[in-house]
Order: structure tokens, then sequence, then C-alpha cells
């Protein structure tokens, strides 16, 4: 296979989860999951990440067969990383109930020489010292997006803005773009955030969609409708794939592209809430994405208006 | 000027407002003054409603300045309505501090039967036995629109009921949806509507913008991005006065025209929320609407997506 297009930084876990109207155990999860699936439709994903000697054959070969360039993939003697959360009514508020870190709480990213130029880069919602790790490891300055959460914003801060002044693209979602600049909205939020360094900054808003900053122009798109919304786990980091598949497919990432790439990425969360862990994600194909692209055009096309 | 092409029902006030940064006293408010306002710059709008014997000249002139139609626009003895509320620091949540019905107390809407034929009718946000009175006069069947908010919802929920089963668009915003239908997402809230009677449906969604459902039609827009913001009282009377007033304009309500209308709608709101009162709405004009109606459709545009 050569080296990836892409490289895809995180967890691979696996994720027991409590919606209003179903529970299931021990399905495959994780960001590099969710994130190499998405991209693997659009460019050569490979993941860095680690498993424990209990994961499933039957995970490591769909990733396989969805051709995930797993090279990077350790798998090391303990427990994968496992997650369990609960979701409220609505859908847009969860609960974790249990976490254990496994094989995770002593990972150290192993990237052989081979897979140090790849061109696209994407480090997940890890410890920022590991993203500083991996990004120390980089050889061919690839375009750089990152990832993280709240849990990071208060011990491990000074190290996450070291991140954040390294990376092309920070993603964060809109109440932790708030925590992170202290600003009460996200419009300066996002100017602070860009203001550290990178060249754009998504804000994700769930079901409202997402905004793409750059210095002096916004992108918005929103989420697709949907009436069939299961899980939203992984919706995130599917996004992200989305994102940095369509970015490695095309080569570069200015405006005009990270446009497209965005959509991509909401078009791929799409399928994701559509069923747990990857059940729907794994199984589209080029025409049922163009119909979600073309439906995220129509959704927000208006002709000329009359003044 | 004859009779209106638009007639929009609702309270004409004084606010007294607190933001974190400021604060203002007694200025100019209320639906029918934000919605009118908007309007005006579309089509011959004008007012059902009444204003206590305190009620500046000044403020009057305005309206007229704008070529509001006041016949419909009692002068009764005693106060005019009054409210005063406070915003937290992310402008997203408000609190009321005091309410005073005044002469609204015993508010009831006189017509003319020069005014009970016009062709487009917005009902604002009052108690929905006065929407039922004004639509029983109505004699030509307009095309309706009606607000509400999620006071209704308990009490005169019944009422509420026989409004929404009589009018063409339904506005209401996305925590009231919700309340209303006992839905916990906007999609099968909004079905749920859509399902009582109204043609179409429209969430609002504070700066996430608005969408507009009609039966396997949806419209996503977003709200402008504003490092302005300074108030947002009277945004949501202004968007449903700058959607009535593109309809009136245009003379009819299909899907295609809905959508500049939302958009006409969303415009004028991001003036409304940029001062207190319509210190700013009253003072633009048809290029500062253009530019804005241009930069919605260019956050919102992508090229075609290679796949």
């Amino acid at each position: 296979m050569g080296k990836p297009d892409l490289l895809i930084v995180g967890s691979v876990g696996l994720d027991t989860i409590h919606t209003p109207a179903e529970k299931v155990e021990h399905v495959l999860g994780g960001t590099a999951v969710f994130a190499s699936c998405a991209a693997s439709y659009l460019c050569n994903a490979g993941i860095v990440g680690v498993v424990g000697d209990d994961f499933s054959w039957d995970y490591e070969a769909l990733l396989k067969d969805k051709r995930v360039d797993l090279t990077c993939l350790e798998r090391a003697p303990g427990k994968t990383f496992f997650w369990e959360g609960a979701y409220a009514d609505d859908m847009n508020e969860r609960a974790t109930l249990d976490t254990q870190l496994g094989v995770f709480a002593d990972f150290s990213p192993k990237i052989p020489d081979s897979h140090r130029s790849v061109p696209f880069l994407f480090l997940g919602n890890i410890h920022p010292q590991l993203q500083l790790d991996v990004l120390n490891r980089m050889t061919d300055a690839p375009v750089i997006a990152a990832d993280t959460m709240n849990f990071w914003m208060t011990d491990t801060l000074e190290l996450l803005k070291q991140v954040v002044r390294r990376v092309d693209i920070m993603l964060v979602n809109d109440s932790e773009a708030k925590q992170f600049t202290g600003k009460t909205d996200v419009l300066t939020a996002a100017d602070a955030i860009l203001g550290m360094g990178p060249k754009m900054v998504i804000i994700k808003k769930g079901d409202h969609g997402a905004m793409l900053f750059a210095k002096k122009q916004i992108f918005v798109v929103p989420a697709v409708p949907l009436r069939t919304a299961k899980d939203p786990t992984g919706a995130g980091d599917t996004f992200a794939g989305g994102m940095m598949g369509y970015l490695a497919k095309m080569g570069k990432c200015d405006f005009t592209i990270m446009r497209q790439a965005i959509v991509m990425g909401t078009v791929m969360a799409s399928f994701t809430v559509e069923d747990f862990s990857v059940n729907r994600l794994a199984k589209v194909d080029g025409a049922m994405i163009k119909q979600r692209v073309d439906l995220i055009r129509e959704l927000t096309a208006f002709e000329d208006i009359r003044l």
C-alpha cells in the first residue's frame, strides 16, 4: 500500500452506549476508527493507536476491509480502551458512566520512518503531550488538524496552547471554544484561536452544524436533518475524518477546498449518527455520499432576492 | 395610503434593557414595532395595537416616518405596555425583571372594514384568544403567519391549537416547538406542527439561524455572523416582519419565495441586534440589505465536490 495520504492519531476502543431507545455493549469505537472509516472513502488513511490483546480480530478485519493502513496500530498486552456513556432524551447531553484507559494509559505513538512524511495529519482528542510528540516526529511539514476537548483545558492548558500554535486547522466545539478563550461568543472565540496561529478554526455545533473561520472568511454548514438519528457517538471524529480525507484527496487546503471538505465531513457524520458504531458509516458508497452532498446544497439554496 | 399589504398585530411598548455592557430605559419596543419597521422596507405595513397616553409622539413620528400605517394603532388612557429584561453574559439567556401590561391588559383589536381584506396578516405573540378574534374579523382569507411562546402552552393550550390549525405559517423557537408537541427533536416537532394544519413551520434558533419546514421540504439559513451584537431584543419579531414584508412584496408564498423571505427576515434581524430598539433597523437602506443578503449566500456557498 505504501505510506498513507493521511495519518490519524487517536483512540481505538470499545464503547458501551445507552440511548433512550437502546443499549449496545462493547462495540467498535474510538476517534481513529470513526475518522479513518470516513476518510477511507476519499484517500489512503492510516491509524496511529493501540489496542489490547482482547481486541476482536473481526474489528481489525473491518478496518482492513476499508483499506485502512494499520502499520501504526499497536497490539499491546492488556485491555483495549473502554468508554461507557448514556444519552439524555434529546440526544444533545451525554454522561460518561465509565472510562477504562487500559493499554491507552501508556500509549506512546510509534511511527516508523516510512510514515513520518505523510502530507496530512489528524491529531484526535488525546493528551496534548502525545499530540506534540507526534508533531515532533513528522519530517515533511504535513497539513495538520487537531481536535481537543474541555478536559485538556485545565491542568494541561499550556501544552494545549503549544499544540494550537503548531497546527493549521483547529477543531473545537462551541462551548469549548468559549472556555478555551474566555470569550462569550463563538465569533470572538474563533478570532482569538486564529490569533494563536492556526490558519483555520472549525467550531462544531452538533445538530446546528459547523462553522469554518479563516482570517476575514466564514463558511457555515447545517447538519443533515435526520429523522433517523440513533447515536451521535463518533460524529465529531467522523466529521474530522471526512474533512481530512477530502483534503488529502485534493492534496491542498485553501478556503475553497476547505468549504467542500467541511461539507464532506458533515455528510460522513450524518451516516455515523444513523446507527451505533460504524455500522452504517462502513456501508455507504459514492452515490449515497453524493446524494447527501446534493441535499446540503439544496437545504441552503435560495434564488436571487428582489429588492 | 389606502389599505396596507400587511397587517401586523402585536405589542407596541417601552423596554428597559440590561445587557452586560449597557442599560437603556423606556426605549421603543414591542412586536409590532420591530416587525413593521422591518416590513416597511418591502411593503405597506400597518400596525394593530394600543398605546397609552404616555406614549411619546416622537416614537409615533418615527413609525410614520417609516410609512407604517397607524390607522389601527389605538391611543387609550393609561400606561403603555412596559417590559424590563436583563441578558446574561453570552446574550443567549434573558430574565424578565418586570412586565406592566398597562393599556395592553384590556386590548381588544379594532380593525375597520377598510383593513379587513388585507392580503397578508402577521399575528404576533399575544393571547391566542386575541389572535383568534383578529382571524375572525378578516374577510378575504389572507396569508396568515402567527408567532407564539411557551407562556401560552399551558393554560391557553387549546386556544393556541385552534390558532395553529388556522394559520398558513407557524413561527416558534426550537425549545418551544419541543414543548408544544412533546417531541425531543426539532424535526419531528416541526412534522407534528405541520400535521396540525399549517403549510409551513419556521423554527427559530437564535444565533444558530432558522429552519423552514413544509411537507417534504426543508430550508436552513444561518444567522448573520455579527461581532457587533448589542441587544437581541426584537430579533424574532424583526425576522417575522422582514419575512412577511417580503411575501407581501412578492404577493405569494410558495416554498421558493419563502426561502427568500426567510433570508430577508434573517438579514433584517441582524440589523436589530446591532443596537438597542430600532436604532439601527430604522436607518438601513436597500444597499445595506443587499450586502447582507449576498453575505448569507457567500456564507453557505461551496463548489462542486469531487468524488
